[in-house]
């Protein structure tokens, strides 16, 4: 599996990738699943990718070679809003899925890809969507203003806290990095290193880095995390009689 | 979906268990999911169970039907160990689900059903495991001594800090129900009320309630947490160049 993640808050985007990749438990690689595009200086676009891995590389190889082609062929360059962007992607992902959807089936494989994709084109707000392997999409809501792909159960909690807390860009990243821990922590298909994106809105460029696995934020995260709730054992109420209901006698 | 848990803890053992059931989101209903039986003196089972309702409806009046029966009957008064009755209550339910699986299947439906079962056996330690759908069974491990059935991704993180934190019985139960209000909160297939099991060790009877979705406790308890992690946020360390390699240079 794998886990990504994006944040959509009122100074911009926060996107969070791991890298780990398996077939199998005894083929496991490190591959990046966070990329950044801009194509012209007016728009920028990160994707995201769960699934097949070698979809989404040729996913990514096609984007790659319809931006190198003449201005007549549709690509991330030539798209008008966001929303086309993404379903340029879900096409793409689709038509390839689709390709090798024989061949797999008959190892009982399956090479579908799901895309979280982020940026802006022009002067439209930045935005993130959800694109699906058939080819449509989603946006984040006002209300829940985040997307996960791959193993987002583990970590939901730390997101939607981020959401309640109304974070600035940093503290969100770092708050998306505990989800991200929370999740790699409970599952071993997920792992450093750990892709992170910070976009500013207006800024036209977005901060990426990195951070490996003996980075030691990440242990001063889940220390700090770690200590918080071993807190909040001890400040548990009581549980008395006006909180439950006897189960023989029903009162 | 369902969500329920049990913790084994040096004193003795913790049972939680939702209530909510679905067929669809136009069929949601209460049922109890969390079973105390106590044939003799000399031994107490909790079952809990996930899957499907009709099984572990036909499981557990299958189970009341042998322990009604003569002697000569495999029941849960006759087995000599806890695995025996896992092994027993492992081998109805896959009798029942493989009764049906044909006319489920033409319908894509499946009627498989998963327990944990605790309790003790004599003077055996008491103990929890897991008995899957096919009629084996796991136990819960010195290290990782809990066992979750159903919506288990959501709470796992509150489980492992109780283990982590060493807390006694009453504690667990209320960090279990952090565990399921997460879950709950994350899922709209696990929902209250929710039914507490607590096993003294050497105790011969169980501590049984039930928490009602309009308890207070539930409240109280979600005031906490928020409050801890909120905190957590604030002591969250900044992210320095130490931290982090830079994309572009490696850095």
């Amino acid at each position: 599996m794998t886990y990504c993640l994006a944040l959509r808050l009122d100074e911009g985007l926060v996107f969070l990738a791991d890298t780990r990749t398996n077939a199998g438990v005894d083929n496991v690689g490190t591959y990046r699943k966070m990329h950044v595009l801009q194509p012209t200086p007016d728009r920028l676009f990160v994707i995201e990718s769960a699934g097949s891995l070698a979809t989404t590389q040729e996913v990514l190889d096609r984007i790659r070679r319809d931006l190198a082609a003449d201005a007549a062929t549709e690509s991330l360059a030539t798209v008008g809003h966001l929303f086309e962007a993404a379903l340029y992607l879900g096409r793409l992902s689709h038509e390839v899925a689709s390709a090798h959807r024989e061949a797999l089936r008959e190892v009982g494989a399956d090479g579908t890809a799901t895309f979280i994709l982020g940026g802006h084109v022009g002067n439209e707000l930045p935005d993130i969507l959800l694109v699906y392997p058939e080819g449509n999409y989603i946006r984040a809501s006002d209300e829940r203003p985040f997307l996960q792909i791959g193993e987002s159960k583990y970590g939901k909690f730390m997101l939607e806290l981020a959401v309640q807390a109304d974070v600035d860009l940093v503290t969100a990243a770092k708050i998306a990095l505990g989800s991200m821990m929370s999740t790699a922590s409970a599952n071993l298909s997920v792992g450093p290193p750990y892709d992170v994106g910070i976009y500013v809105n207006g800024a036209r460029t977005i901060s990426e880095f990195r951070i490996e696995s003996h980075s030691p934020l990440l242990d001063k995260l889940s220390k700090v995390w770690e200590r918080q709730l071993l807190n909040g054992i001890a400040e548990l109420p009581p549980i008395t009689q006006d909180d439950v209901t006897d189960v023989r006698t029903g009162a």
